[in-house]
């Protein structure tokens, strides 16, 4: 299943963006893949996603068989386009196992890690891996593609800067010099969906409630004020407050969402403020509900209001494909 | 499908215990009971156990035909002997709602919150609720009693002490002058068997492999050292670690449960000492393997030593009773 938007509708319209495109990018996960057709700013001129992620796939046919599927047409229409692809499809369960760049990495080090995959239909970019001072090795892959798109379409990051992309695994990165000098993984999403599907604290919950911004903030503001008794022991009132009857089922999971977003704030703000960092931008990246969730949260946290940006990974795309040299033979078509 | 554990084997064994018995005591918590035949030291004699707990019954004949089908034998021999329950069955989903008693609360207030079963048959422990301090409630029911037992067979607990028992929800309670004064729940085990079935950190561990002490060890340190980046960040190494080959796959369940232990205690021993509890005995009270885990990451995290006390639910509910006057007439049998 294959569901498309094009900026301009209908099969006109994604013929003149055919015609104007510089690049075909796909930005793989594990659940999903998104492609695009990209111009020459960085913007996407049509999008294709499915549900066809890393995750679901096994073997390299499998996956060159689904990239045909979903811009096969493109690709035939415009053979001289390279095509681009980040995240999960570059793991070593993935189509192609190419090497994490270590960080610090900006875009020339992205671009020169690039490999290709069996078939040479695509190219795909190295995810990130950071090591050292003591600390356990963290890992991202995608999300490198999304901050270079956001350094490319805000300038004013590229000095110094605090990227936040909320997620199933939020990673935050601290930017310097138009590289990401160090990153961190909370698996907060994750959490949350196990908590809520899984453990004792999802049986009270709702369905379907409308969202409850007063138990939210109140979570949030629970972790900020009283984080210090410890995340294992606040996420209980997600019951207790149920069962007591002093808040509704309706609100449950609310107040555990921002708990849970409330101790993400609460170690990543601190993680900013040792770096260095609390004067320079705080950016969201990532779709608007979940930038507007995690920008509710920063200001009932702090006060900080944040950037946000949308999906970049169509311009981090085009940029690592510009800095391999591989867009360097193409040109736009007339579009008759 | 009953299991039976008496201190001298066989029949008659259990009928010396029958006869010495003062009480009939049922620790009914969410996942099993386990019932007892308690003597006038309060240890158990006899001990039966089922997996026929509260999360698997419902209504009132389920609850009353299990303990008959456990300790009917028993209730019939020795009908005057008091039959006392303690855990979820009295929960609002149990077999009799009993309110929760609220903290600060001793033996007295418990004793005197008990309810009887509808058919008479037993007495049911209330549960503790603490609330106020502009925190949300928290809840125990079945580890109030075990915290009564406790004082029982350790009187220097009696003056101040701060109490662990460890479990799926751990309760850490504050103690002075015999009572129950504070305590906080720690979702730690519920968090573990989540994130190990249903999160992306148990796809690289390993099943039954043998319990890996530096890696469980280098949780705990992590938890303490590193706490300040968040549990949420942390966990995530419990992956990273093994993608990048830094650890075997086999230690990366043990380094999780030591992060979330750590975490616990990193959590719960400043909370100690915020209430001033630091020079009293900190106990540890649960299965002696879950103890013996407990003691390690204690003495790894901080050096601490703690008392550790198996099973001290019969204790508590042989106070509980003697408290309500329920064993005035009881006598020791003859055994002939």
């Amino acid at each position: 299943m294959v569901s498309a938007a094009a900026a301009g509708a209908g099969a006109d319209g994604e013929a003149q963006a055919l015609a104007a495109a510089q690049l075909i990018g796909v930005d793989w996960g594990s659940s999903g893949l998104r492609a695009f057709l990209i111009g020459a700013d960085g913007l996407a001129l049509v999008e294709r996603a499915t549900a066809q992620g890393a995750a679901t796939l096994a073997g390299a046919d499998a996956y060159a068989a689904v990239l045909d599927e979903t811009v096969g047409d493109w690709m035939r229409a415009r053979p001289e386009l390279p095509v681009i692809a980040c995240g999960m499809v570059g793991s070593q369960y993935g189509w192609v196992d190419v090497p994490y760049a270590a960080c610090p990495s900006g875009a020339p080090a992205l671009a020169s890690g690039m490999r290709r995959t069996p078939n040479g239909a695509a190219h795909v970019v190295p995810g990130l891996l950071q090591s050292g001072d003591g600390l356990p090795p963290d890992l991202m892959r995608g999300e490198e593609t999304q901050i270079v798109g956001a350094l490319q379409l805000r300038p004013e990051l590229h000095e110094g800067a605090c990227l936040v992309l909320p997620g199933t695994h939020s990673k935050w990165a601290q930017l310097r010099s138009g590289r990401v000098e160090r990153f961190a993984t909370h698996m907060t999403g994750e959490l949350y969906a196990v908590l809520r599907q899984h453990s004792v604290l999802g049986r009270l919950m709702v369905d379907d409630a409308a969202f409850d911004e007063a138990a939210y903030c109140g979570g949030v503001e629970a972790a900020r004020d009283f984080g210090h008794l410890g995340m294992s022991h606040q996420i209980f009132a997600a019951r207790s407050l149920g069962v007591t009857g002093r808040m509704p089922h309706t609100a449950l999971a609310d107040y555990l969402s921002g708990l849970l977003i409330g101790h993400e704030l609460r170690a990543g703000l601190a993680w900013r403020a040792d770096a260095g960092l609390e004067q320079a931008p705080l950016a969201l990246v990532g779709s608007p509900a979940l930038c507007a969730r995690y920008q509710l949260a920063l200001q009932r946290y702090s006060g900080v209001q944040a950037l946000t940006l949308d999906n970049t990974a169509p311009a981090g795309l085009l940029c690592l494909a510009q800095a391999a040299g591989l867009t360097a033979g193409v040109t736009q078509k007339e579009y008759a």
